[in-house]
């Protein structure tokens, strides 16, 4: 998918929400233990309830490789059910792979060929041999993470060099001479969205895919007032506050309000940005 | 394992080889592809042709889940194999993982209970609460990417703070505080050898995994004389120099020929240190 029909597809739905399938086996309610595939049975479920609201699904592939063969076979039917019913959603691999050139460029292979992701998350560690190989497939973005939400983000994100350029920063502008913004996203973490403002300096047109507004404790409106640009350029991504909203019969129902919730307040922002 | 039973088998093979099973379906030798399962295949023959002149093996990830249902089969079977096999060989998932925390547990979950591997990589750049659900496990490690042997390496981990403070090093000392040397150990590429006396300032005891000895053109000799510690303190990696040493029939021999050249230099060099 490319940037414009991503874009289209924010203003058809009026909404920038990212729904994480972090599907943990041991958090889905119990009784879906008795299915032959609890992860994919739930995740159909989450998925069918959502995606009105949604644009963008982003499978946390730790909760599937936690299940070993069958956490795959999950994971597998869950792209392709998505592909299947919802063809206009942007499918992530949050993977955050990053090896050497000819090892990157096998992972590539399995998460835009073998299975039909549009993107994938690469810690940027390893530098640029290790983020080029994902850039070859046309349509298909790398999403590189810059600045997580998570507390270890303190220990080297924030490093500044002699003239004060963070780390985080340094990402930010090195990677935009490997890659352009029909190719290439960032993770920005939301825990402090007045953040956002230095970020959107460095790169103002590119869409950054913003963790941590939910369960991780950042703030839509925040983010929005800072992080959103002309195309919108955000993604935010909601995990555990959508997909665990309920662990009773009704966990699809109360997921999917929880997304038009949060849908109803993005179609606010993005109206008060005169982008619908 | 633990770091004194991973001393005594050096001692007693007389070597500090790790074989990296990067096995590409596409570069094994073609015939092989008949077989029901050609990457395990390949691992079975590799494996007993060079164990008895290594003290690990290091199944790259990468080469396995791009074969998706499949490869994520043979790895499971190929780590079955060693365990069943050669219980005293140390045994590294390199996956370079790392995501924030609860998502790190559920990795660590998959490479040391559903996988019963002994050590996994982990990336370094969402820091402390990426790395910490790894070191929970009694005998089992981490193994730090620190510097890489790769171009891109120059990216961002040379880069220094105002006190002239490289990322890597920054890595390398900040990490201690959430480990020790009995359950971590870094990742040092060894294309620039005399890299390795800073660097055992900083950290004397641990152990390393050097990669890049070999097809990314380290010297091991260097490797040595700069890198050993008095518990050898060394894993030094191949991959493609022993595995792909011959594509032909005799691939297995080759391999383990090639194996043996490698542990007949780390002899000299263990017995040079009068480690034995």
């Amino acid at each position: 998918m490319n940037r414009l029909e991503l874009f289209a597809q924010i203003k058809k739905k009026q909404s920038f929400l990212c729904v994480g399938l972090d599907t943990d086996i041991q958090k889905i309610p119990s009784f879906l233990l008795d299915t032959s595939d609890p992860q994919f049975y739930f995740n159909q479920k989450i998925i069918d309830a959502t995606a009105p609201y949604t644009v963008a699904f982003k499978p946390n592939l730790a909760f599937y490789e936690s299940n070993g063969l069958e956490g795959w076979n999950s994971l597998e039917k869950t792209v392709h059910y998505i592909r299947e019913r919802y063809p206009d959603i942007f499918l992530i691999a949050d993977a955050k792979r990053g090896d050497i050139g000819n090892t990157s460029a096998l992972y590539a292979r399995t998460f835009f060929e073998k299975i039909n992701f549009d993107a994938v998350t690469i810690a940027p560690y390893m530098g640029e041999d290790s983020v080029t190989p994902f850039l070859g497939y046309p349509d298909k973005w790398v999403i590189l993470l810059a600045l997580t939400s998570n507390k270890g983000a303190f220990d080297f994100q924030y490093m500044a060099d002699g003239d004060g350029e963070k780390l985080f920063e340094k990402v930010l502008r090195t990677s935009q001479k490997w890659a352009n913004d029909g190719n290439m996203m960032y993770v920005v973490g939301a825990t402090k969205a007045e953040e956002l403002k230095g970020i959107r300096e460095i790169v103002p047109e590119h869409f950054l895919l913003v963790p941590g507004v939910g369960a991780q404790g950042g703030n839509l409106r925040e983010v929005a007032e800072y992080g959103m640009n002309d195309q919108c350029g955000l993604l935010v991504n909601s995990s555990r506050a959508i997909i665990y909203a309920s662990i009773g019969p009704d966990f699809a129902e109360k997921a999917g309000e929880a997304a038009l919730e949060t849908q109803i307040e993005m179609k606010s922002l993005l109206a008060a940005k005169k982008l619908i």
